[in-house]
């Protein structure tokens, strides 16, 4: 275990996120078969990360969201999302980011998630703080709400929530900056919808680092299981300090169908 | 008129973001009157440009957001809003731009928008086209609207709106950005609330170089008075280009008072 250095992985994601630069604002997309975006740099990206895990770590696992999927029984498995976000890429917004975690046994391990527009690289090891560059972040948890806290939202929440908050939304386009503006305090709390492992595995590792806490919106959903599981996954969760998660269940509330 | 270099005030944009820039990320922010934000990178702007425009047009007026408003009357009245999303600045976003508009006969006449973090600096002139860097840009049209497409709303839509849209949001949280993404292609449309001329001048004259208008959302409202002035500004505006704007007033409805 000692031979995982999380300043190698910092600087694995400041790397691919120069290269993400290199193709932004010039790049061709194209539609998955789930009809999402995927471009060149998120491909070139993901195997110039999976080369330098697997030269590293050659006897752990890699998840990758365009193509690897390797050894995933392994005790430490990295999940790697190149370009998370990659729809606000394509359209020449910068709250894309590049996300690096490890799990170890399914759980959380190390997170290291760069936003390349910004130079802002979070960062946070299974024991010890949560870090946004050189400084440690913790999550918020204020007693009153006034107009000027803020919610990250996602891009479907018109069709899917009413919501009865004080203050402002943001909508970023991407689940991993989501939760790392949760995880340093700017964001009261987020909502997160649809989300794939590789979209939180390393924003959970810095997440819980930085204070805060992971939940179901809907109350009724089981805990039991992880939050990496797909029966967590596939609900929508809420991302904030622990105190704050009852308050904006009550928020929330899921329309009815149209 | 000839006098008026739209590379000089480019030039302006420029420096000014990247004196922002350099506060970005530690600044302290104060709340205004109205319990927004300003910040001490907002003031010194500010106080550059408008140095920058009184050494170089003396004769003409200057309306800035934080302290400016010097001779509205004359021929040309330069706007500048010298940080556009200053709650986004100081939240740690990139979407934050530095805004000057340039007014003649209080229409919109020029404008530069620059938005430091990307390095995107969008402008026109009252005739030819709007550009983005070196690039030509125009506004999109699509026959058929699909999940990819999206709309740049404000932090209080949950509040103000229900939305029946089959594609995506984003907030941004800055008016003059979400002109610049309407204007470049990228998002389908805006919905602008509680807008000031100083987030709107530049934008304007952005917009409509490519292709873009700006309309009430309300058609009852008169559009007989020019966009920049109070009956219209404090009403909610839309804009895209001129044939999805029937269709966009049929997708935001008011919502009930609650």
């Amino acid at each position: 275990m000692n031979d995982i250095s999380i300043n190698e992985v910092r600087n694995w994601a400041i790397t691919a996120g120069q290269t993400a630069l290199s193709y932004f604002g010039h790049v061709e997309s194209r539609r998955k078969a789930d009809r999402s975006f995927v471009t060149e740099a998120d491909e070139t990206i993901e195997r110039q990360i999976v080369a330098a895990i697997s030269a590293r770590h050659p006897d752990h696992g890699v998840l990758g969201e365009e193509q690897a999927n390797t050894h995933l029984e392994r005790e430490f498995v990295w999940v790697v999302d190149p370009i998370d976000g990659t729809a606000a890429f394509v359209a020449g917004l910068g709250s894309w980011c590049v996300s690096i975690g490890l799990l170890r046994y399914g759980q959380p391990y190390l997170g290291v998630i760069y936003v390349p527009t910004l130079g802002d690289c979070y960062y946070a090891e299974s024991t010890g703080d949560a870090y946004l560059n050189e400084q440690t972040i913790h999550v918020i948890s204020p007693d009153v709400w006034d107009g000027e806290h803020w919610l990250a939202t996602p891009a479907s929440l018109h069709r899917r929530f009413d919501l009865d908050f004080i203050g402002k939304t943001r909508v970023l386009g991407s689940t991993a900056a989501q939760i790392c503006y949760v995880a340093r305090g700017s964001a009261l709390g987020a909502l997160l919808v649809d989300a794939r492992s590789w979209d939180v595995a390393a924003g959970l590792a810095i997440l819980r680092a930085a204070g805060g806490a992971i939940a179901p919106l809907d109350p009724a959903v089981s805990t039991s299981a992880t939050p990496l599981e797909g029966a967590w996954l596939s609900e929508p969760l809420l991302v904030a300090a622990p105190q704050q998660i009852e308050r904006l269940r009550s928020a929330f509330r899921p329309q009815a169908p149209r």
